[in-house]
């Protein structure tokens, strides 16, 4: 990403824009069309909406912590009807209470989920919450934007509709980048829906598709460090990716245990696991500690969540020697701040 | 740009964001505030509409190239009853126009228009309009995403309401980030407009401002870039820059004229210049030849111009040494296309 600029609208850029729009369809999972949308994923959950509704259309929201009550925001901001699924903060919606929903409210358009709930590390059952959603007549949306190349999403196969994702997390890139996958059952919306966009407009970037064209200049160096992101992926496979995540992930939640921490997430995701901060200590206290005098990233609570939690991601481009080094220095910032709590 | 990426909820990165926001706004000439989003420029053009009206509210637009149109698609996407003032290709709306145009119709609540139209190379008199549009209720909305940083707008003293730009022009960055600025006239306004957004929603990023903070994840590599960037300018000054760009501009003018090439914007700008292409000679030709053979990159026409201008800009990074290769290979290019031609 750090070699000299080229121009948008080039053969030479164009080209490297086909060959990372196959390899990112192959981590969605999916032949259908993905989009590059230059933005922060929420851009990509807007489009998720406002290209496939008209005002006053129904929705379900799946409510599990703060990027489920992005959706209900975004939803509302659009003036749809929104009818939410909560489940508190660390555990997830099940599908039953999906399909009983929908049968409830037949006029429910979409349904929209977490994959994995970055504020939580809960991660929903996608694959049976889709086998419900594609009984009715609703679009099932979900926000991969942790999840996506960490916890198992087959796009196609599962039939989920909208997969929306971003450059940071999995994919291992700066943030700047948000992508979109589009179903058949969803292109086939697009024509009537009325609510208003422009810059997010999916039909224009369709358009420009066939010539590796984008409608607006596109952050070509985070693309370029794409291509090669996802050339990463796909030499080690992206099963392995899969399975790599799986056992980090075990590995964080058995070291996590063994420093006496409780589990937070009631449905372990391969992406990002969290726990329970212990009473009398400030979960923000020891992210800024691990930040400030360890060196070692680590996440505190979101929302409500916020000093309670703390979250460790084991996706992209964490190695298992990251993980160890940090869990290290976090058993010895916990002891250290019992002993200055003791004082 | 290329060090390893930090968090962008920490203390380091909201500093620099602190940092890189002052020095934009010397950039803009203005003391209110400017936000900063991931985005495309068409974005912050969006944001410029989406944020100060209701659902059939009027706006003039000038249109003197492609860029105009866009405001024109724009703002119909949202419902906007928009009235166009149309220049030809290489033209420009005269400020005149724009007063007979308000005094028609007092209803008019926004005026767009380009400082420098990038697809024709041609330069608004933003000075003279806002001066017009400030003596009505209407905002004045700039898109300065080519020419702010070469071509001379002073935001608060010329009373521009909002400026939009982007990267990756005069500021001499990678594409992947907007900008827009905001008036106390328009701030003013935010509350009472009533069209739908989120993603672009201006309330959200004011919100976050006293903190450094962002309403969703920043392409933080692309501000840490900024950042370096604006400090750049400020060392040579921000005065010294619009001369450089002007004298750029004359001497590539100059040049173009001295290869028998008629100059194609009647209004000339320290952005970009653009030239008429020799009867019998396809312009996208010259720029194939230009990038294939002598890797020197130009532009050509965009629209109903394609084919018809070549465009060569002369802000940002570009150097007086790169203008003159690049001038000499154009005739160069040009001799050996009459040559192939007149077999």
């Amino acid at each position: 990403m750090a070699e000299p600029v080229i121009h948008h609208r080039t053969p030479q850029y164009r080209k490297i824009f086909e060959q990372a729009t196959g390899r990112l369809k192959r981590v969605f999972m999916t032949q259908g069309p993905v989009y590059t949308i230059t933005g922060s994923g929420t851009s990509a959950m807007e489009a998720s909406l406002v290209n496939f509704h008209s005002a006053g259309d129904e929705v379900l929201v799946l409510e599990a912590g703060k990027f489920g009550e992005r959706f209900t925001h975004l939803a509302k901001a659009y003036g749809l009807k929104v009818t939410v699924l909560k489940a508190p903060y660390g555990d997830v919606v099940e599908p039953e209470e999906v399909k009983a929903a929908l049968k409830k409210n037949p006029l429910i358009r979409a349904v929209c989920s977490q994959l994995c709930e970055t504020s939580t590390a809960a991660l929903h059952d996608v694959k049976e919450i889709a086998k419900v959603v594609q009984q009715s007549s609703a679009l099932l949306i979900v926000d991969a934007i942790s999840g996506l190349g960490a916890d198992r999403l087959e796009t196609d196969a599962w039939g989920v509709d909208l997969v929306v994702t971003a450059s940071q997390k999995a994919l291992m890139l700066p943030p700047g980048l948000a992508f979109i996958s589009v179903s058949e059952k969803a292109q086939a919306r697009m024509k009537a829906a009325r609510l208003p966009k422009f810059y997010l407009n999916l039909a224009l970037y369709e358009k420009g598709m066939p010539d590796w064209d984008t409608p607006f200049t596109s952050a070509l160096t985070l693309v370029i460090g794409l291509n090669k992101a996802l050339e990463m992926i796909e030499a080690e496979g992206l099963e392995s990716v899969f399975k790599r995540c799986q056992l980090l992930g075990e590995f964080t939640r058995a070291k996590l245990k063994s420093l006496g921490l409780e589990l937070f997430s009631k449905a372990p995701s391969a992406t990002v696991s969290a726990a329970s901060v212990p009473a009398g200590i400030n979960g923000e206290e020891i992210v800024k500690i691990m930040r400030d005098q360890k060196g070692v990233s680590i996440a505190g609570g979101q929302g409500e969540m916020k000093g309670k939690i703390i979250r460790i991601a084991h996706m992209g481009a964490i190695t298992k020697k990251d993980l160890e080094e940090g869990l290290v220095l976090l058993e010895e910032t916990l002891n250290e701040m019992k002993v200055k709590g003791a004082k």
